[in-house]
Order: C-alpha cells, then structure tokens, then sequence
C-alpha cells in the first residue's frame, strides 16, 4: 500500500464519520473556515483538488462552491498528530463565507473594549450568488 | 448584557458540549492545533488570557502548557459565521505539538510523490518537558 494510503488509513473520524478541516488560504495564510469532511468528501477532494465537504446541516456531499463558484483549489493537505483533524492550503476564488466575506472567521470578540468587530472584507454579495434563497440553497458556508 | 456575553450566549456547542477552535500564532499566522473548549474552559481563556480546553482523552479541564510550559497567550478571538467554531491567535511559547514541533500540522501529505514530509521544526524534545510517561501525563496536544 502506499504511504499516503497508510497514512490515511490512521485518520480518526469520529462517531459521525467526520474529520474536522482548517481551510487556509495559501497566498495570505488567512484561515477561512473550518469545515467536516467524510471519506467519500475527502476522496473527491484528493481525485479533483477542489475541497469538498459533508454539509451537516443538508446531510450530504458538498463541492465549495457548487452554487457559488467560489470554489477552493487544494494547494497542500497537511495531518495533526492525533489524526484527527486536517488543514488545507488553498487557492480561494472569491470568498470562503456564504455571507460574502472573504473568510467565515470576520468577526472579533473584543473582550476589553466589549465589541464584536467585523474584521474580514466583503468579497461578493449573497443574493448575487444564491439568490433570495442562499440558505436554503445553500450551506451555511457556501 | 454586554455585547461580547451576547456574542458568547449565542455560540453552538456541540452534543458533548464542545465547540472546535483552531489555533494559529499571530505572528507567523501558522495554523498550530486544533483543540476543543467547553464552556468552562472558554471562560477560563477569557479570564486568564492564556488558553484552556477540554481534554477528550482525559476528560478534564487543560490549560494548555500547564506541564511543558507551552503556553499559548491569547492575542485575538474571532466567531465564525455560523458560531459553531472559534479562530484564537496566540503568542505560543516553546512548540504547541506534544511531539516537540512547533505546529502539531506538522506532517504534509504529498499525493504526487506518495510521501508523507515532515514540515514543521523541532522546537523542544518531549523527554525534556514530560518526562518518560509524557503521553501519560499530557494531553496529546499537550
């Protein structure tokens, strides 16, 4: 068997089947959002280098960016050293959020100055991309 | 109530009462670990400013460092779109990685060439910071 067959054959999902994913973007290191993956979501990620997840909330497979096109080009995959959780360098095209920013994490807890800051930019607008119906349309995060 | 506590109020724990949160080192903005909090250790990080989780394996409260001085200072929190995950950027003293190395991502799996590559630095050795029994003792994320 292959060394990259051995090693994910060690992956640890859990009682769901899922593995949780830390998506990066390559060129910024920005963390754009953290997604499940099963094995079938993690097979089509490695046969097509495009991520693809399991939407918890639709129950199914799920292309980034099926809907939206802001698909996620898979640059390097990198494993923890519990096998239980992977990160993803990627190229993002457009934005990684449904919400239209560039990365779900936009918002700062600012424990001090008790405010929620928005921190990421606006990439696109939700109703350009999924219509009126961009939740049911599509996952949360897009 | 304080904006920051109605941000909190609203976040999503999971059916075991965890929410995933991805460490990255601000000033390199390294994806270190991967690691999960309870509400309890959440509010432990925001009293304390160094960062708390929930330790699976032992099924107990972790700061973490608390045996090999690695402690991660908090930096900056952030609450993604759907409030079911966390991003905390931290100053990581020593290696975040029970294993000595400085990121616990610190294997990159290579399809192309069927390897795996180590790619992340030894900062310590395990020996040194947990003795023999470091899987015993320590969190495998440590």
């Amino acid at each position: 068997m292959s060394k990259v067959k051995d090693c994910l054959k060690e992956l640890k999902f859990d009682d769901k089947g899922l593995i949780p994913v830390v998506i990066q973007e390559v060129e910024t290191n920005e963390v754009l959002m953290l997604a499940y993956m099963n094995e079938t979501s993690l097979s089509a990620t490695l046969e097509t280098g495009r991520t693809h997840f399991w939407s918890r909330s639709r129950g199914k497979l799920w292309k980034k960016g099926e809907v939206s096109g802001c698909e996620q080009i898979v640059h390097e995959i990198f494993v923890d050293c519990d096998e239980d959780s992977l990160l993803i360098k990627v190229h993002q095209k457009g934005g990684a959020c449904h919400t239209g920013y560039k990365s779900c994490f936009y918002r700062k807890i600012n424990v001090k100055q008790d405010m929620i800051e928005i921190v990421s930019r606006k990439v696109f607008h939700p109703h350009e991309k999924y219509g009126k119906k961009e939740k049911q349309e599509e996952n949360l995060t897009g």
